[in-house]
């Protein structure tokens, strides 16, 4: 038998704990797949006296995180600390100056600091590996790095956030508001108590600058991410959305090509017979389109302990068994910085969604702006939908420049006619 | 830049040629993600005359095939060429004895001869590599040997076989019979001239062999794949199903457990919220259900030149990397052989199709024997469907044994009421 992996492990909370429990319910199974034993040696968290259901006295505890980087009796550090910077960022730069493996979950610190850290782990020949960062338990990482390399990949999109998949599942199912999903998410812990991370769409904006380096061989840009979220969604939306033949999803959706590197987190009409019109609940699912494999997905369970864990420990086996290399897919130094496009040349259909007071002139006034500025409709329906009185205006669009959108809503903007901000969400072709 | 891996190919039919084609195609990409170029040398085929619509000259042509194995100008073998045995197993034996990695894409090869291979592969320490045997493009082999190898894996299934899949979801929108369609597939090039392969599902029986094998860690075992065609579904089961709110699916099944391992390919019964319901057409899907992660669902093109081509030069990508170790995610001598599961120890509900007599006392005759077989129904119909004068009965099962479904249809063999042997088809849970 070869020698053992040595772990240490910094981070106890749900997805640590799963780990713990992962290396001890699947041990053998585990030796022979990587072919040598895979061991926790050393484990480090906030909060030592917590019951986290688990036995850890057999672990070394370290009080100190960062001294995990360069413990003797460790080969590998694992991070599920949490957050872009602080304690995690410096266990990771100390980890790989230390000349150790890394793998975390953390998607908010690979987003802002991958590039940096991939030149860390490629200058000390040491693995990176991040799949639990991006789709939880979906080997989507090792899906793009590995199984579609062969292709050139023209886009990458999914539903990256299991919270708002499952606000927008219940919400379609007990045609409910968003607000009042929410509350009943949070109250079963399926949503933080801070919820913006995943309902605005930034959770999902990290995942997809991962996915996009990875697949397009750019440099990760997750500044350029234009993000938005679910919050806006209302019960009326996605009731109209189904009359029309559609669910709506938080898709992440990257591209690239001669017009630079698009990528965007937004609310989405989804065709029903789509694969990600089936993804219900908090699953997640990722399309890759490659110009010879076609149309790839790859669907399973986005979050949770095990799931999670899963991923942490195919990494490790990925490293017990020598198998890794560029966690970029390619050497960090020949990823490209590639400009963001300009989504106002991006040509799609589109949902308009305006509450409007009910009152003469207000479809006239919207259906000018529309004219004015190019803007073709192919449909257009006006339901009272509230007992407050107000009024919807349901518009989607023929395919045309988003950017002759974007103008027509500018014209709007401040209209006296309209109860707040009109919603717009993209149509999935 | 590092060294080139240099590949000889055999057999230059469809994939043969996508490979070349891709390499072409994807050149820049493929030197950049495999860290050097990846370059085909030689090249071998039956007929050196034919024209494939890409520039072969620049490869050294081979007239025996089996040569390719031992060429100094060569580090790794691809072989393309089909079928169980003969020059395909020669030149696979002869490879990884010369100490050269191979890879492949034929299933046949390797449900029957799988574990020598590995074995040679291993004591070689070279790569034996063959993705593209199951299910196309799909990175599956790659999802369960690392993706998903934290995992305990009781159960994978799947839609492994293109042909029958374009068949069926054809005869459910259209609402015709099997032989029609089929003759519809031949014309178009979907289905082969000689189709037993596909629709009898030994196609399918091969894959799933080997997704056993990895899944499980257990040794392959094509021969103890019970494997049933969908010669015999006619347009009425479709319809039956679908009133019943579910499709039809040639679905192949592997579970490991105490009672043994179980591996079957047949015509199930899929519910429409299962996500192979929504695989129509000649597309592919795999299931794979983990103690911690879960379900995962893998889908995409499983066969025609471009994702096979897509598949193998993944292969090689990993090969060019270094990243590969042993075949089935364990060495070899580690693979367990485990007794063949009884299936008439399975539970589950059945559905049942009798074509029958138009007279009095066949249905009296049929119920008897469930009822002294012990087999529950949940639902029966009687429905006269052809211009013939036939009837079909058709009998949804309560779950239970299949012991008791196989006693009731012994009895019922032979039969007078009945024209030709009654269909049964599992209902996937």
């Amino acid at each position: 038998m070869a020698e053992t992996l040595r772990v240490a492990l910094a981070g106890l909370g749900t997805v640590g704990g799963g780990v713990v429990r992962l290396l001890d319910a699947n041990r053998d199974l585990i030796t022979r797949r990587a072919g040598r034993p895979i061991e926790i040696v050393a484990i480090s968290a906030r909060d030592r006296a917590k019951d986290r259901g688990v036995d850890l006295s057999r672990f070394a505890w370290v009080d100190d995180t960062s001294t995990l980087a360069t413990r003797d009796d460790a080969d590998v550090v694992v991070e599920l600390i949490g957050g872009s910077d602080g304690p995690a960022l410096t266990l990771a730069r100390n980890t790989l100056a230390a000349g150790k493996g890394f793998v975390t979950a953390n998607k908010a610190m690979l987003a802002h600091h991958g590039l940096e850290l991939a030149q860390a782990a490629e200058a000390a020949r040491v693995p990176l590996k991040f799949e639990a960062a991006v789709a939880g338990g979906i080997p989507v990482i090792k899906g793009l790095r590995e199984g579609a390399a062969a292709n050139e990949i023209a886009r990458v999109y999914g539903i990256l956030n299991g919270t708002c998949n499952f606000i927008l599942s219940k919400m379609e199912a007990e045609g409910r508001d968003f607000a009042e999903v929410l509350a009943e998410a949070q109250a079963l812990g399926y949503a933080e108590a801070d919820p913006s991370f995943d309902i605005d769409g930034v959770d999902a904006a990290h995942k997809l600058s991962i996915l996009a380096s990875i697949a397009f061989g750019t440099q990760p840009a997750f500044e350029a991410v234009a993000a938005d979220g679910i919050r806006r969604v209302i019960a009326a939306d996605i009731a109209e959305a189904a009359a029309l033949g559609y669910r709506v999803r938080l898709v992440g959706v990257a591209e690239a090509g001669a017009n630079g590197l698009f990528q965007r987190v937004h609310p989405h009409l989804v065709p029903l017979d789509h694969p990600l019109a089936s993804v219900t609940g908090s699953l997640n699912a990722v399309v890759a389109e490659g110009n010879f494999v076609g149309r790839l997905l790859f669907q399973g369970r986005g979050a949770g302990d095990g799931p999670t864990a899963s991923a942490v420990v195919a990494d490790l086996i990925d490293i017990a068994r020598g198998e890794y290399g560029p966690p970029y897919a390619m050497p960090a130094a020949s990823l490209v910085a590639m400009a963001a496009a300009d989504p106002g040349e991006r040509r799609g259909r589109a949902y308009l969604r305006f509450t409007v007071e009910d009152r003469v002139g207000v479809l006239a006034e919207i259906a000018a702006a529309m004219r004015d500025a190019g803007v073709s409709i192919e449909s257009l329906i006006q339901r009272g939908t509230h007992g407050d009185g107000s009024v919807i205006v349901a518009i989607v669009t023929h395919e045309g420049p988003e950017r002759s959108v974007a103008q027509a809503l500018e014209k709007l903007r401040g209209s006296q006619s309209l109860a707040g901000a009109p919603l717009w969400m993209h149509i999935l072709e």
